[in-house]
């Protein structure tokens, strides 16, 4: 059986908006976690939501394994797997990371949201929130923040 | 041609917060959406969106066709097809279902949302709304709620 | 290094509701984005989030490259070698593009946002918003809209 909680209500207060650059090194994985938190605690967030976006058709966002870094590696190794270089695609004019970079974006998304509590993001205990650099050299990808929900209080 | 419906503006009035622990019985789909109107009814909810969010790196959130079982079965086909469980993967410790999983969720995810209209799920005819169980063995997941909307009127 | 800006701090002012009718031309990609920048003049939007839900398990909402046309050529051609139509599904009774339709479907998604700011999509200059129909004849296909933010100043 599914068992719902009780529920906390509040009010709509805050709708704030910022925007993290990130610099990348090219395909991998960038832990942002550290700079969620940090604009959930700047905006003075209580109950409610944090959404993000990454402004890029190569790059995605990704919540996964914050523990063991093989699990990164072995998500690489299954993006490459499903969406290799060498398979005959047409649009390869910039370069042959390009098309594949596209499929993964595609696959894995743009917009995320984790809900915050009292201030605080409800990831679970091995979840990091990270930047999937699908690309073969270092970019800046720019991600957009949103906090909808009620102030903090008590702080 | 695409074709936009007139607009129904409300004011933001409430956010909802709850949590929906689900019982999981191995890799397989379990069926929240009942769960999910609850949640809706139980915050007076009108016009607006529900937010959902899973806790966890080997579980997902999927909305997919409720009516012939054997989707949901083909479905589970698919995914152990585009991450099998021998694939020379170099996290292991944790069993040979662990890797697969994390793949599922990084390519299915772990947030979605799903529009309120004057308290009903605007969900499709066919949508119903899923817990993925990535893992062999059955286990507790958390499902994190928040509805951002107006309240229902005349109720 | 990671760096976020300074953040913009408005009061949630407008939950915005309408539904976009799209008529897809068999399977590819259906261009939105004009769609939802009418949806969001029209709502008066300011700073805030567009959430966009398609109703349906055989066509998905995506974000992908706007210039070369040949980048969606290859995505159909991705997706069909992850979903491939002959790949001894159970369920076949709706023909032979249905199962691979509810595999691409759960692959990339129902559900995504898009920041708002200013009254503008905080999309990136390469980002274009489809609707992908998986399914091989065209279809109607209704995509459910909602603003969540403040209203525009000084318009």
């Amino acid at each position: 059986m599914n068992r719902l909680s009780t529920i906390a209500v509040t009010a709509p207060e805050l709708i704030v908006a910022a925007t993290l650059a990130v610099e990348t090194r090219g395909e991998g994985f960038v832990e942002i976690t550290p700079d969620i938190k940090d604009f959930i605690a700047v905006a003075g967030a209580g109950d409610g939501v944090v959404l993000l976006f990454i402004r890029h058709t190569s790059a995605s966002l990704v919540i996964q394994e914050n523990a063991d870094p093989d699990v990164r590696t072995d998500l690489s190794t299954a993006l490459n797997r499903l969406a290799p270089a060498a398979a005959g695609w047409i649009h390869d004019t910039e370069g042959p990371d390009d098309m594949p970079a596209h499929v993964k974006t595609m696959l894995i998304g743009v917009s995320l949201h984790i809900p915050v509590r009292q201030g605080i993001l409800e990831l679970g205990t091995w979840q990091g929130v990270y930047v999937a650099e699908h690309r073969a050299q270092p970019h800046r990808r720019d991600v957009v923040l949103r906090y909808i929900g009620g102030r903090r209080r008590g702080a």
